[in-house]
């Protein structure tokens, strides 16, 4: 029986080696910066932080933790969405509560020392974010730790940060939904056949197909997120599913549009399937 | 920095994702029974196993440990053999003795509880072996922990039984020949350039070329084994190597050449050149 810390690491390496999966490293495409196996020794450094949320560390100090370890090789950011889903799911599973109201519950009891740590897990890495709210440029995070004193101030826990986020942020939508579509990817997963890599690849052709990816929509915009996604429903829907989902997969690539944080909810997604029991 | 156990999770990890790698399991082939999902899942496994040889508990216990995990969830042999390097040599990287008289230590203070313990390990999946010596068909492996009152009777330490084994399997010849042709592969790998993974792939094929596989000598004789390496010299040596060995890895796939041995001795060399500072 595998804890859940070990079951977090096997799904971001399930997540990673899942293919196609459009605009995504996966087992046969690698980015021009990111390498497949920049994910393997991701997900191998992550596991401290994975454990320490198992073993009831803050979810803050667990999550820099496993973001720190993640990025121990090269700095380089493979799974910091995912991390940020994982961490509180594998607190919930640790508590006996990996549902809905448990995660809300997790998300609930954060701190402003989980949002202070949150904060510091951003100087391990570059992390792909939109702009601060207007009205507040302090909170910045790309300012990390020096953004502190001004979290302190505002007295943000880390669940009043996802708040702040979640119009552009699906990670943070799902911290603030009770992890509605890792749930339901969850059940997708569960319903498929085939090696648990190939279920999450095609997980995450249905999550594109209905939710413009978040990542895409800040780095290109949300016409060009709503687009990405209906190339892959159209894709997905083709007669020859297999070879338009292949090619929108090198067209993705080529366009450098990375559906990141879909991937996160896959990896999510998958924790949630190995928690209860379905198999690799 | 990764701890030993980590660094050997990593390199089980690289090792299964270089491709091409012809007959093997790797990033772009499953064979019939055997996915790299399984894969993934049985380095994840293995995890406390290694860790216990990192913390200093006995090697055949940790190997023992090791195994379970790896097959906790099929009872699929993924990595046995790899796991048998990896274990003395996590040992002797933990006593900062990782080096040929390093490993000959470890080796030669294994007990006749080591011994069993390896022969306990073979419950947990099926490992193709050879037929046991004629004059003590008693000591055959796949009896378990059944033979372990005739290990005990004749006085067998795991080092000893090693010994018994050198001559056919590499494996063996490894623990009784201080992890030569794993410290030349984790050379190897250290003077290659590119992705770990893919290091690996190309140190395979050389060691292939070099030293027929013995699981496949095992399985087809030593004649067949010795026709593979020259087929995969051929292929490294033509003119177009990419395309020729590609066409070997599926050629292998297709007879059922499965060059395990040749594998676990990269996985060791992968382990080795990360302990060394080798960045993936």
């Amino acid at each position: 029986m595998r804890t859940s810390a070990r079951n977090a690491e096997l799904a971001l390496l399930l997540e990673v080696a899942g293919t196609p999966k459009p605009g995504n490293v996966d087992r046969r495409r690698d980015l021009p910066d990111l390498h497949f196996d920049h994910f393997l020794a991701g997900a191998v450094g992550a596991v401290d932080g994975l454990r320490a949320a198992e073993d009831g560390a803050p979810v803050g100090e667990a999550f820099e933790r496993g973001v720190r370890g993640m990025a121990a090789d090269h700095g380089r950011n493979t799974q910091f969405g995912a991390l940020l889903l994982l961490v509180p799911l594998v607190r919930a599973a640790s508590e006996d509560a990996l549902s809905p109201g448990g995660t809300e519950r997790v998300v609930e009891a954060t701190t402003m020392d989980d949002a202070a740590e949150f904060y510091r897990a951003f100087e391990h890495c570059e992390v792909f974010v939109d702009e601060p709210p207007e009205d507040a440029p302090e909170l910045d995070v790309r300012r990390g730790s020096e953004a502190i004193p001004d979290l302190e101030r505002h007295g943000l826990t880390l669940a009043d940060v996802m708040r702040m986020s979640e119009a552009g942020d699906d990670v943070a939508r799902e911290w603030t939904h009770g992890f509605e579509r890792s749930f339901r990817a969850a059940e997708r997963i569960a319903d498929l056949d085939g090696p648990l890599s190939e279920r999450g690849a095609r997980t995450f052709l249905d999550l594109l197909a209905a939710y413009p990816d978040t990542l895409v929509a800040t780095k290109h915009g949300e016409g060009a997120a709503r687009r990405a996604g209906e190339r892959a429903k159209r894709a997905r829907d083709a007669d020859d599913p297999s070879a338009a989902v292949e090619a929108l997969a090198d067209e993705f690539v080529e366009e450098g549009i990375n559906p990141g944080t879909t991937a996160d909810i896959v990896a999510a997604g998958l924790f949630v399937a190995l928690e209860r029991g379905v198999e690799p």
